[in-house]
């Protein structure tokens, strides 16, 4: 049981004035009371009241769970009116609701319990997982030091006859010798043009000399993500590609510069796009500059135009500028920092000079 | 784009009286206009009026989509108020909901357009997608037929010095051999007591002689996923397991016996569960009989005790007896069959014989 943010997170309910919140996301349940499975179509539930109650609901097929502290446990059945017992207890007010519980079961609530109304209850939570504690910040320091550590690996295996999925092979073997638990995203290993596709999948094509190689990947360790790219030339380079990698880099190392407690998401944002702007590259840097990072790859928070909340200590994300030139080329330089109270500290630390790998 | 589907979709609308169905869920997407993508946290929605009006809302950094026939395509950028727009557009009346929206989605579009009664929408496309079109039939039975000699393959390669994580590893590499797309669920391996264990992670056990094995796995081809589970003995098996392999076989027989139009899905899962009862097991059968499967590997409708639904022609679903003894052994065997106008085909053919590995 994560005593300190269960704290946190009813401090919140009374100051939103929520009544009772229904949490069915598997990370902020396992980051809570320390339960985690993948409960498919199946509904799985921790109710939190104002008072302190917490509920834990699980199906008899999950894995079982021992009650502890004042978390009570309540297992159903397939074909039981589960959500009708759930709305029998259900408190008057602001009932908080997971973001992405399944309309289906919120449909089916709110017609068994009309008279209550419903939010988001998520930010709450969100807000309080967004501040990582020493602990969850020294795993994500040593998952990012294992990704480091594959990422250099991994590029020595590029050759003349490695395609991208013997790459994407390679990675798995590197992930498990490094005693990190597979992908935790579908990882992009992309050569020359294919680095601009947004939405390419690794396939068997061969490096080419002067292409760049986009390698972006990620791995889980003790829960927790790491995620990282850094971008590579085959060969040789062009000067135009110099000039870009040397823009992309300056848009990271700025960019990072910048972080520190109290400036907003926003001009951090502004500023890797400033400088891709002023390089003359503006429309071709076609996504944010960042997004949060810890237990899921991607957690609420992101580094954009959008977000004019303050960096906090403790926050998690990724500074990741990146230049497309559809069917040519792409370069894309993330790391994931850790705000302290000065600044930042930068958990990847893998070559980001301008390498050319030799043609061989 | 589906028009058949889009046809009977519109006038299972017009019997609900649903005057607007907002559909999220990408393989339902897919089927019904041919658009995939993964959308991530972002909002993807393929929404459909009572008059025929389609509109498909996409992310500007979702792959591209060329309109055609009467598909309208919207695209949004991140931090644009969609939700408010999709509301200004919305219908009074019955708004279907996909069951997997998000809830904050739902939560927002409700605070926008409170005059709307909102239902669970996806039972009126789910039930279409339930029947599968000869083409589709094609493509299942290939699936499935390729996912036969996989099987076959894959348990040649079990030996004495194979672990659950080395066999899990063969089987990639085979799917990749047979052409079909990765896993379509994380395969069970499992050896012995893991075998009992629901929620057993494949590791490096090795395979001890007595032992059962389960071997429960799928891929996906052209879109359609297979599914399928044999259990093996290595080196020998005792009289009691050959008693618990005949009974799983009978159950699996007789209920694959049993489908047909007409008879009700409860009544097949009795037909397996009572022969299963009847040899005094009845306790370590602890799961549905079956689960459809198509796109998804668990699509909407299942053989259990629950479903009073009648079998219909085209019906695509699985028939998954098993026996688990906890701490000890499991046992499983799963077919895939397709209902026919007069009974069923199966479309899983790989050896359903009690099999003794050899201990080398």
């Amino acid at each position: 049981m994560n005593k300190l943010a269960t704290k946190k997170l009813l401090d919140a309910m009374q100051k939103k004035d929520i009544s009772q919140f229904l949490i069915s996301d598997p990370s902020t349940i396992d980051y809570l009371v320390g339960y985690h499975t993948d409960p498919g179509e199946r509904l799985l539930l921790l109710s939190i009241k104002r008072n302190g109650q917490m509920q834990l609901i699980l199906n008899q097929l999950f894995p079982t769970f021992k009650e502890k502290d004042n978390l009570a446990i309540k297992y159903y059945n397939d074909g039981e009116p589960i959500i009708k017992e759930l709305a029998e207890a259900l408190e008057a007010g602001n009932i908080g609701i997971d973001k992405n519980w399944p309309s289906h079961f919120l449909i089916n609530l709110m017609k068994q319990h009309p008279n209550a109304e419903y939010v988001n209850g998520s930010p709450l939570v969100d807000k309080i997982r967004a501040i990582k504690s020493k602990e969850e910040i020294d795993i994500m320091r040593e998952a990012s030091h294992r990704n480091d550590q594959v990422m250099q690996a991994l590029i020595k295996k590029i050759d003349a006859t490695t395609s991208e999925n013997e790459i994407k092979e390679q990675l798995a073997s590197l992930y498990k010798e490094y005693e990190c638990d597979g992908f935790s995203f579908e990882p992009i290993i992309a050569y020359g043009p294919h680095g601009a596709d947004p939405h390419h999948s690794t396939d068997d094509s061969l490096p080419q000399v002067g292409q760049s190689i986009i390698i972006d990947i990620g791995s889980s360790y003790k829960g927790y993500c790491s995620d990282m790219t850094r971008t590579v030339f085959f060969g040789e380079v062009s000067d135009k590609h110099k000039e870009i990698y040397q823009t992309v880099l300056k848009a990271n190392e700025e960019a990072i510069k910048q972080v520190k407690p109290g400036v907003s998401f926003a001009s951090i944002d502004l500023t890797a796009r400033k400088i891709i702007e002023d390089a003359g590259y503006g429309e071709y840097f076609t996504h944010r500059t960042g997004h949060f990072i810890g237990r899921d790859v991607h957690e609420y928070g992101d580094v954009s135009q959008h977000n004019h909340n303050k960096v906090e200590v403790g926050n998690v994300f990724s500074i990741e500028p990146g230049i497309y030139l559809p069917g040519e080329m792409g370069v894309r330089i993330e790391d994931l920092v850790v705000v302290t109270e000065t600044g930042c500290e930068v958990i990847n630390l893998a070559n980001k000079e301008l390498t050319i790998l030799p043609n061989k």
